[in-house]
């Protein structure tokens, strides 16, 4: 079997556009939304053609619930958040990816999901790069 | 290690109210969200207390996301459906539930989430009978 990592990969344009790079896991990018209103990690198993997570292999599901787990604990640690939402839609794009939402009651969309929940805030550059650090040493990447 | 179906559980009495039960697979209850506007299971773990997926064991989590795969992938052959969603969300309803969503451009709230997005429009009893003897069927439960 080929190695994760030596398969073919490429982010899908909007992802690219709408995130700021974290780092690679054995199976995801960890990227972060650039979007200040929550703090908010996107998942993309670095394979190309996948859709669903039941089109990865067996092992590579057992390795995307452990990076999801990996990642949701340590952010809601992170953040002191209530709760986690995770969430895999890609009704707008196709390509496989997760996210991974800490969430607060003090949070704009609050109860409701945060996809579709009005206009992304970005990070002003020098806030980005201060959390991209704190989540690189978080997750261990 | 206690197996899992002799762990105490009881299902949140929200969930119990807004769904209609399948069945029991090895870690989850698989419901039928009594919605006739989407085709939507929700997976509860079977064990009291959970709130996040970083709070089942490492195997729980291994069947949580086998669970998850089975249950979209034949809902997805069962409805045509274009894509599937799955979210944890629980910002309203703290006991750990999945959602695994048959999703189409042809449905109301697409591409948006389903969640939070209108009234739930309830089967007809004779409707939900007939869904959960295919659902029955397709999960081999």
């Amino acid at each position: 079997m080929t190695p994760t990592r030596q398969r073919a990969f490429s982010l899908h344009e909007r992802l690219a556009r709408d995130t700021l790079p974290i780092g690679d896991l054995v199976l995801s990018r960890a990227l972060l939304m650039n979007d200040a209103r929550f703090p908010w990690l996107v998942l993309v198993p670095r394979i190309d053609g996948i859709r669903e997570v039941f089109e990865l292999s067996a092992s590579d599901q057992q390795r995307l619930i452990a990076e999801i787990v990996r990642c949701s604990e340590r952010l809601k640690m992170l953040t002191g958040a209530a709760k986690m939402n995770i969430g895999a839609l890609g009704n707008l794009v196709p390509q496989l990816h997760v996210h991974v939402v800490a969430r607060s009651p003090g949070d704009g969309a609050w109860p409701g999901p945060v996809w579709g929940f009005g206009a992304p805030d970005p990070y002003a550059p020098a806030e980005g790069d201060a959390i991209i650090a704190q989540l690189r040493d978080a997750l261990d990447i």
